[in-house]
């Protein structure tokens, strides 16, 4: 595996995510940047559109949002779409694809009120319909909702990479299963 | 707000997300940094505890793993045990709060799953006892699975601003409700 080092005036995540064959690695490329879930987070929960209520909310340095906004409307996260009132002037709406980001931001959300909240959970996640607070589970159709899982290649990614290393030395399996 | 800019050299996540009351945010403070999570994943459904293992399956420089295990550590979510048939060498454990992370890296690969993977998914999740993909859900007590949720100020939340702001003028309440 390729040695990558890290690149420290502007970290990339996908020039060094790139050898990890991983939906979470991928998801990390486009998501895993400084304040990316955070701009999010306000997209989905604080109905933040403008650049000047990101900016509010986050307290980051302009040039660093643009760059993270710039980020997103580039991966399809957020669609920049000119301010009829501002000439010149854009909003920043979510796609399907950053609105199906919020199951993301509520696992790291019930996380951080489990382990890093000493004063108690600052938001609650409620049902848009009913206010009841949500909780995220992990479900086996068969059996509800369970602890425990496990990861296996899948088996198209059985076959790609039977493929890619036929007739050449192949690190073990690292799948755990 | 404070305006905060970035630390090119050593971004401590810490320094620029304390002014975040969300534990998103606090979440990201302790597993958002570079890498951090991979280190997780690879701990939690690949079995990796040695230094060398993870630096086999993440590829990153020996210096990079060696700061993100460190604070691992001192976060909770790694516990350091000495290795017997190799002393001065330890291997690193998850605890609790670490396997704790799991919703989030199986939230992040079902997002990579979808928008990220176009040769399908790498890796499979399945519950550990029998088998079956699991999938992950935002569950609401009264109405089951859903979709669309919505964020509020929990109770206690509301108080501490409110005696945090009382006296002073408040900034507008930016939740979603």
């Amino acid at each position: 595996m390729m040695q990558v080092s890290r690149v420290p005036s502007d970290p990339m995540l996908g020039r060094t995510y790139d050898d990890q064959v991983c939906s979470a690695a991928r998801a990390l490329e486009i998501v895993g940047e400084r304040w990316t879930l955070l701009i999010v987070r306000d997209a989905l929960f604080a109905g933040a559109r403008r650049f000047s209520e990101f900016q509010t909310s986050l307290g980051i340095a302009t040039n660093v949002l643009a760059k993270r906004l710039e980020g997103l409307v580039a991966n399809g996260v957020l669609e920049p779409r000119l301010l009829e009132q501002l000439p010149g002037r854009y909003e920043y709406l979510l796609t399907e694809k950053g609105r199906d980001l919020a199951k993301v931001i509520v696992a790291l959300t019930e996380w951080g009120d489990a382990w890093a909240s000493p004063d108690g959970p600052p938001k609650v996640y409620r049902h848009a319909d009913c206010g009841t607070p949500v909780k995220l589970q992990m479900r086996c159709p068969e059996h509800g909702a369970i602890e425990h899982v496990v990861a296996t290649d899948s088996p198209s990614r059985g076959r790609r990479r039977a493929r890619r290393t036929a007739g050449k030395s192949s690190a073990a399996s690292r799948a755990a299963g």
